[in-house]
């Protein structure tokens, strides 16, 4: 049966609610990436809605809570992306490469972007902590993909947390040169960039080593992971 | 003879003067670096220096002077760094691995640091613009640089401006996670970075080319350089 109660409109409701807040959150994205924060006004973000401003604060308090939100919703894209890929049956190889793609794609995205893009010191307080813990949440998930790999043999580095920044400041800069007028499209990129990182760390590792995972784990290499 | 005459006086006053001015930016590089441009005012820098606000306006004028000369000095390091490997007598691999080594020690430097950590938007108009003229330079440097690589068969990569973009991205990084009392010396953060990247550009490249400089030019890498 399909009646229409009043529950079930109160989740339409809801539905309807996240759906547009999201819209706003994208527009306010785009807005923050062209413009800077500082430069950006909710009047500027109502505007490119047609909405009015009263109409936003049903949505969010201010534009911190949108900024908050957006490096929130980028964060979410990059751990959904590890996450479908966790589980035994891919290899930390293919586990890696497939972050540093998603990584990657995220760069040329305007949540990945406004995420990047903006200079700390644009950043209210609230904001700024929840980007920093972003940073040390992202960094923490490559820096133990690249240990998986280092274990079972298919990277070979000497300081874990060395890789990890270099690699994420190699794709954190894509969002800063992006063009998606240019000629490289988001997946041409995040393929060679994917490839320069990943052969990098791979260099001196012994060919063909990605199924061997029964190899004992190098505790020499761990002692870089402690934080 | 070695008489002292008002000339060699003026020579002198001259070098002390240089000597002075270089003082000077060295320290405020380093309140730029720890403070950021915004939070730091040239009282601070004559505080740290124990002179007068008087006298450093006898070598600068004002902050944005100061931030400009900050901007040209770590230029200079850079292009006499690459500028010493020039000629035919290094190869094109050695001339690339030397760069993004210098670079990266440049990196853990107050100079290089200040470069990159400011944020734009807190540039002053002109030092923006100074700013973003040696991005383009020492992006270019990089460009070709590797394009010569590839012309060798030293470097594989599909697009030149692509890779010189992910290796300077993650270059410029280094100066944010960087830690003097870390565990890491500049020179190990330099030679391992540059091993990663260097190895990452290299890896599809037939093994010992280096030499290899009578390989005919591939048109086909040829067309990203045109900027």
């Amino acid at each position: 049966m399909n009646l229409i109660t009043p529950w079930n409109d109160e989740k339409e409701k809801g539905r309807m609610r996240r759906v547009k807040r999201d819209a706003i959150l994208g527009v306010a994205a785009r807005a923050f990436c062209e413009n800077g924060v500082r430069a950006t006004s909710l009047d500027d973000i109502a505007e490119r809605l047609s909405i009015s401003k009263p109409t936003l604060y049903r949505y969010f308090r201010n534009k911190e809570e949108m900024l908050t939100e957006c490096i929130r919703k980028s964060v979410e894209m990059i751990d959904g992306a590890i996450a479908e890929l966790a589980g035994e049956e891919h290899s930390s190889r293919d586990r890696l490469q497939a972050a540093l793609r998603r990584y990657a794609e995220i760069m040329t995205m305007d949540f990945g972007m406004c995420v990047v893009r903006i200079g700390e010191s644009e950043l209210p307080p609230g904001s700024r902590r929840t980007l920093r813990a972003h940073e040390r949440k992202t960094d923490r998930i490559i820096r133990n993909l690249i240990a998986e790999c280092v274990e079972d043999g298919s990277v070979d580095v000497p300081d874990v947390r060395l890789a990890a920044f270099t690699i994420l400041g190699a794709l954190n800069r894509i969002c800063r040169w992006y063009n998606p007028s240019g000629p490289l499209s988001p997946q041409e990129i995040a393929d060679q960039c994917t490839r320069i990182l990943f052969d990098g760390l791979a260099s001196r590792a012994p060919r063909k080593t990605a199924a061997r995972r029964d190899r004992p784990v190098e505790q020499s290499r761990s002692k870089y992971l402690a934080d």
